[in-house]
């Protein structure tokens, strides 16, 4: 990547439909497009967007999950190929006859180039999903170093750390945040996490929700892409349904983890305390 | 500490004058009976409130420090003994002849009950200060089980998971965070990183920030108290000066972790895979 070049990074909030896997597709590539159309080069889309979130269970799952060489995986290679941009995206992944993951994709003009599996299981995904063990992928493409995880796994800043350390510029978050009470006045938590997160370490962070009711729940269409200061430049999009948040990063300033002469948010660490400290245990 | 009892938690947002150790100790001495005498129990000081912060040099930090036998520490011990409170604040401590660490002494009826020498040192706190090395302090008190870090140690969401790991239901964090720019319709990244803090861990955050210019520096004014869901309870306190900020905190509510039927917040951690993805490498 060109060290003053800028990357247009696009998160779409959309709605997909449980178990309709042919409207996903179709709904994934008019957003894609029209993203692109915008100017997006980095486009991603929520968590599980392929097959829609809550399963009654693993039977249910299992008939709607995909392979990497399945149509979604498949669509999305081809449109970042078509368009030259890079797509994050969310989808219910088939291990084998019996097991699925909550996976998500990266996919550029080459191909398939990263495949996350969901590590830190929310609520019921836990009876379904066999978790990932794998830490968060990060790529060297064409607009940036990218990273990847999903969702619950922010709440691990352990998580993103790791994603951080290996030279993310930009990590990009499919997530399904079901909606919960919360003071009136107050952004949602998921959107503070997220925020602290880019913050501690200098870090662009593209979170990616969804709308649209499904099976009783609602979401806090959070989505949002934040700075590495920790401030939204775009979002958290609210309750106002789809929508395509854009955003123009300078990338090469998530390179600098200096935040004073005598600071360096990676090199100011201190592991031995951390592991003598119990951090592992 | 009785599961049905609330704890009463005051930061205490004033103005050290720098050097002046004598007026240093008054002027806590009078926000401490003032904080007691509407019901606080758990008292919280900024950062070194007892010498102030923008020492020139090591010489000068040196001449201006106290040991846990020194005056301050001396009179918090007094107050805490006939005020049957808890108070954190934090000092120039002096370690021997030539070495200094920037301090946080937590008190109780019984005495110096835990001592913290900062961890993560700020810009020009590395030429005075010699970092500490132990963890943060976790201490069972008759108002809850409470932890102690001090300002830019709570950028790193490691160590502050370490004290929540170790049991702490409230983080007493005394900080002196010196203004910068900001989106003004944002809240400082300080507090949003205090709000995370807390979330992550489901514990309850009680920032102390100071007011006051000093040599050219002025502060965010940023005190707060957060609870496990990541949302203030009052502050940030914002630019209007001394302030004494005081929440009734339900401490037992840090202890449950769980956050859905099959989450729960520490258990969910994999420190195996995070020392495989290079935590503490």
């Amino acid at each position: 990547m060109n060290a003053s070049r800028k990357s247009v990074v696009a998160c779409c909030q959309v709605a997909p439909k449980l178990g309709d896997l042919a409207y996903n597709r179709r709904m994934t590539e008019r957003v894609i497009r029209s993203a692109a159309l915008k100017g997006a080069q980095v486009v991603v889309l929520p968590e599980l967007v392929q097959s829609g979130y809550l399963f009654h269970d693993l039977a249910e799952a299992l008939a709607l999950s995909e392979s990497t060489d399945g149509p979604t995986v498949r669509l999305w290679e081809a449109l970042a190929r078509e368009l030259d941009i890079v797509i994050v995206g969310g989808f219910c992944e088939r291990l084998d006859e019996c097991r699925v993951a909550n996976s998500a994709a990266l996919v550029d003009s080459q191909g398939l180039r990263a495949l996350y599996r969901k590590t830190h299981l929310w609520d019921g995904e836990n009876a379904i999903f066999t978790p990932g063990t794998a830490s968060p992928p990060v790529v060297d493409t064409e607009y940036g170093r990218i990273g990847v995880m999903i969702c619950y796994d922010l709440e691990f800043p352990e998580w993103v750390r790791i994603a951080a350390l290996a030279g993310a510029q930009l990590l990009c978050a499919p997530v399904n945040w079901p909606d919960g009470p919360r003071p009136s006045i107050e952004r949602p938590a998921e959107v503070v996490r997220v925020q602290a997160n880019a913050s501690v370490n200098r870090m662009f962070i593209a979170a990616c929700d969804r709308h649209g009711l499904e099976r009783g729940v609602n979401w806090v269409q959070g989505s949002v892409i934040v700075d590495p200061d920790g401030y939204p430049l775009v979002g958290p999009a609210g309750t106002a349904g789809e929508q395509i948040l854009m955003a123009t990063l300078n990338l090469v300033d998530a390179r600098n983890k200096r935040i004073s002469d005598n600071n360096h948010l990676h090199e100011d660490r201190r592991p031995e305390l951390y592991s003598a400290g119990g951090l592992l245990a």
